[in-house]
C-alpha cells in the first residue's frame, strides 16, 4: 500500500490508508493515544486503541517530532469530536499499525506554539527545527509560488530566463564585492556578483531583447532589516527597445497578478499606480520612500507608488562604499543609468542638476525595486566616468561594456525588484530573513554551518595566499 | 507606431508596422538597398528605393551589424523572390523612414556564417557576439524552454523550488572548493557549495518533503567537455518518505515528458529505460556509462539507462581529490548514500562489497545525473565516515547534519542532474559551454570580463589576507 498525504485524508473515508511524517503532538485520554500527524500538507488526527495491542504499545512510546508511519482506516469523527480549526478535522485515523521510523529527542524549542521559540540566534542554529513552524513552512512556499508565477508570467510575455556567471569580475559598482581567490591565477580573483547589472546589458548587445533571471546577487553590507547580510535574490528584468513606461507597465502588469493569484487577500487601493517626481516626493513627505498607505492600521493594503525623476548623481557618502570614485559626486541608481535627453547638455555644466531615466518602485514605505534606461552611448558613459571622478585605470574594467557598444548596442533597460524586500513587503514580516530558507545573523554567520569557518592551511597554500590578520 | 518584431511580420500584409533589429546583410541591386533585419524572433527583409530620398540615403550608410529602426508597409514578394527557408520569405517591407540607432564597427567574425568564426578565445571574448549566431541563440532558448518546462512539471507534482545558501562552509566532499574570505570575520572563509547536498537534506528534517532547485554549483576543477570549469546547475531534486524506485521513476516520467515537448524530433526507442547493475555493465561494456544507442550514426536517438547498485566504496584516487579522507577508501557517490538494507551487516567485516542505492542516469554514454537513498541513521552515517578515515575534527564539521537526525529525521534521497550535461548530450553537442551564456575557457578565465583580475590593495587588507604566492 503506497503512502498518502493527509490533505487527501478526507476523500478517503472508509478506505485504508498509509501515513508518514512527524508527530505533532501525542495526548491520552483514557486509554485512547491520539497523535496529530503533520505531514507537507498539513495535520491529520490518529487515534490509537489498545484493543490492537501491539501497536497501541508503540503508540505509547511516541513523543512530539518522532517520525512515523501509521497504516490504518479513515472514519469520520462523532459530531462533537469535530475540529473546526483543522482542515482535516471531520475526520480521524484509526490506527491498524504504527512504525517508529526515527526518534527525536526534545527541541530546543516549542514546533507548535511559536510564541514561545527562542532567541534569533537558537531559531538559525536550529533552522531545520524553525522551518517545521507553519508560518516558517507557509513563507517558503509562498516563496516558491510567487516566484514560479513570475516565471510563468514572464515566459508567456515572452522573456527568456538566463543564468549568468557567479564566479564574475571585481568592479567599482557601488558596494562591497566578495572575493574569491583564483587557484590556477595565484594572485588573481573572482567576485561574487552584485549584481548580473553588466552581464544583463551584453545580453541586450547579443540580441536577447527580453531578459529575465531570478538571479542571486552578493554584496558585502551591514544588516539592514530590508537587506540579510550576504546574499539576496532579485526579479532581474531586462529589455531591448524600450522606454521607461513600457518598463512601469510590464513591472505593474506584473506584479498585480501576482498579487492578485498568490496573495487573493491584499488589496491595491490605487490603479494605476501613482507616480510621483523625486523633487516631489521630498518636498512632500521628506523620503523618497514615501508610505502611502489611506489606513496604516490594515494589513492587507499594498499602496504602491513609482517614484522618478531621480538626480542623476548625488553627494558620494561614505555609507555608499562607493569605492574607486574621486569625485564629489556618485551615481544617485548606478552608473550606467541614463540622464533624461533633455538635460543631457547640462552633463557638462551642472551635472547635479541632471534627472535620470530611474525609476523606484515602492510599496508600504519600502523600496521594493529599482531600474532604469541604461546609457547605450559610449561618449555619455564615458562622461558619466568622468564626472564620477574615475581614473584611467578604474574605467579600463569597463572596456568589455565600451568595446560591447562599439558593435550595435539596442537601447534597453530595466529593474530588478528584490524577491525577498518585495515579498516583505506584501506579507508584512519584520525582516527578509523570515522569507529565506537558511539566511545568516546580523553578523554574517550561519549558526547551523558554522560558516564561516577556518579552513585547512593546505586550502590556503593552494590559492597562493595567506591569513594577514585574524580576528579572535 | 508602436514597435512590433518580425514574427508578426506575415499577419500584417498590406499594413504599415515599425520594426527594430540589427542589420544582417546588406545588399545593392541595381537600385534599390536589401536590408535583412534581425531581432530576436528571426529576420525580415527589408527594401529601400530611391523613390524616399532621405530614406535611401540613410539606408546606404548601413552596415552589417549596425542597430536600426524602419517604418514601412508589410507587402508580399513577386513570386519569382519568395525565399522558402524564411520564415518570413513571402513578404517584404517597402520602407517609409529608416534610422540608424546605432553604428558597428567590423565584427571580428562573422555573424551570418558561423562556420568561419574564430578561436574559443575570441568567442568567449566577443560573447554577445558569439551569442548572435542563430546556434547559440537557439541553444539559449531551448535551455530556457527545458529548465521551465522542468519547473512547471514538478510544481505540478507537489515539489516546491527552495534557493539555498551560495556562501556556505567548506566541508570535506570530494572536489575543490571556492574559498570566499569573510571581511567581518578574518581569518575565516565562505565556500561555495558543491552541490546543496547538506541543506536538502536538512530540508527533509525540516519536513519539506518535495523539495528541489535549478542549483548552481561550483567545484574548483579541471575542465572536461560534459564540465565547465567553475559554475555549472544542477536540476537538484529530493524527496522523502521514498525508495529507490520511487526517484527512478519520477525522473523517467519528467524527461520523457520534457523532451517530447521541447526536443520532439528526439526518440527515446527504449522504454521502461534499461537497468543495469554496475557489476554487469562494467562486465559487458567495460565502463560504468555505455552507449546503449542502437544506431550511433542517428543523431535523434536518445539512449537513456539506469546503472545502479554500485559498491558504496571506491578505491581512492588523486583525481578524486577526496581531501579530508585518510584511508584506501573513498566514497564512490558521495558519503551520505546509503548502503543497501541487505548489505548492513558487511559494513563492518567487507565493507568495499557493501552495494550502494547509488543511481547513475546515463544517455548515450555520458553520466548526465546521479543520485541516491541517503542514511538517515546516525550511527551508519558515523560508520562510513570511519571507513574513508575521517579525523574526529573531520567528523566536526559535519556536526550539523549529526544533530539534525537526532530531531526526527525521515528517510530520504534523490537525484541530481546536470542541466548542461543534460542537454548537451540531447543535443548532441560537443562541450557544455555550447549551452551556456558565458562559460569560461578551460584555463578557467573569463576573456570577456577579465576574470579573474588582480584587486585592490584596500581590498585584501579589508579581508585580512595577503597574496603569498603570484603568477605571472
Amino acid at each position: 500500500m503506497s503512502r498518502v498525504f493527509t490533505s487527501q485524508a478526507n476523500k478517503l473515508i472508509g478506505k485504508s490508508a498509509v501515513f508518514s511524517g512527524w508527530a505533532q503532538t501525542v495526548r491520552r485520554m483514557g486509554k485512547l493515544v491520539f497523535i496529530n500527524l503533520r505531514d507537507k500538507d498539513g495535520l491529520l488526527q490518529i487515534t490509537c486503541s489498545p484493543d490492537i495491542e501491539k501497536t497501541y504499545e508503540t503508540a505509547r512510546k511516541v513523543r512530539p517530532e518522532f517520525v512515523i508511519q501509521v497504516k490504518g482506516k479513515i472514519v469520520e469523527r462523532d459530531q462533537k469530536n469535530i475540529n473546526p480549526d483543522m482542515a482535516t478535522g471531520k475526520v480521524e485515523v484509526s490506527v491498524e499499525k504504527l512504525t517508529i521510523i526515527s526518534e527525536s529527542e526534545t527541541p530546543p524549542f516549542e514546533i507548535v506554539n511559536e510564541e514561545r521559540q527562542a532567541s534569533e540566534e537558537i531559531r538559525l542554529q536550529y533552522r531545520y527545527l524553525d522551518l517545521r513552524h507553519e508560518r516558517m513552512k507557509q513563507n517558503l512556499v509562498v516563496r516558491h509560488q510567487a516566484i514560479h508565477f513570475i516565471r510563468n508570467y514572464l515566459n508567456n510575455e515572452g522573456f527568456i530566463e538566463i543564468q549568468t556567471p557567479i564566479l564574475s569580475k571585481s568592479t567599482p559598482e557601488g558596494a562591497r564585492d566578495y572575493l574569491v581567490p583564483s587557484r590556477i591565477h595565484k594572485g588573481k580573483f573572482f567576485a561574487l556578483p552584485q549584481s548580473p547589472q553588466q552581464y544583463k546589458q551584453l545580453l541586450m548587445v547579443a540580441g536577447f531583447e527580453r531578459y529575465f533571471q531570478i538571479a542571486p546577487c552578493f554584496r558585502d553590507e551591514a544588516a539592514r532589516a530590508d537587506r540579510s547580510p550576504g546574499e539576496f535574490y532579485q526579479i532581474d528584468i531586462e529589455m531591448a527597445f524600450v522606454e521607461q513606461e513600457d518598463i512601469l507597465k510590464l513591472s505593474e502588469n506584473l506584479f498585480s497578478a501576482m498579487i492578485k493569484e498568490v496573495f487573493p487577500n491584499k488589496k491595491i487601493p490605487q490603479t494605476p499606480w501613482p507616480r510621483l517626481t523625486h523633487a516631489e516626493v521630498m518636498k512632500k513627505y521628506g523620503t523618497d520612500k514615501p508610505d502611502l498607505r489611506k489606513d496604516k492600521k490594515d494589513k492587507d493594503e499594498l499602496a504602491f507608488a513609482w517614484i522618478i525623476d531621480f538626480p542623476l548623481f548625488t553627494k558620494q557618502s561614505q555609507e555608499d562604499y562607493f569605492h574607486g570614485s574621486g569625485n564629489k559626486l556618485a551615481p544617485s541608481h548606478h552608473m550606467f543609468t541614463a540622464p533624461k535627453k533633455e538635460d543631457i547638455p547640462l552633463l557638462e555644466s551642472s551635472p547635479e542638476q541632471v534627472r535620470a531615466y530611474q525609476h523606484d518602485l515602492v510599496l508600504n514605505g519600502f523600496e521594493v525595486g529599482g531600474g532604469s534606461i541604461r546609457i547605450h552611448q559610449p561618449e555619455i558613459q564615458n562622461k558619466v566616468f568622468d564626472i564620477i571622478g574615475f581614473s584611467k585605470d578604474q574605467k579600463k574594467q569597463f572596456r568589455h561594456l565600451m568595446t560591447a557598444f562599439k558593435y550595435g548596442v539596442p537601447p534597453h533597460g530595466g529593474i530588478a525588484p528584490g524577491v525577498e524586500r518585495i515579498l516583505m513587503a506584501i506579507m508584512g514580516e519584520k525582516s527578509v530573513k523570515e522569507i529565506m530558507a537558511f539566511p545568516m545573523t546580523g553578523e554574517a554567520r550561519d549558526p547551523m554551518m558554522g560558516a564561516p569557518s577556518k579552513v585547512a592551511p593546505a586550502q590556503l597554500r593552494e590559492l597562493g595566499i595567506k591569513i594577514d590578520k585574524e580576528d579572535k
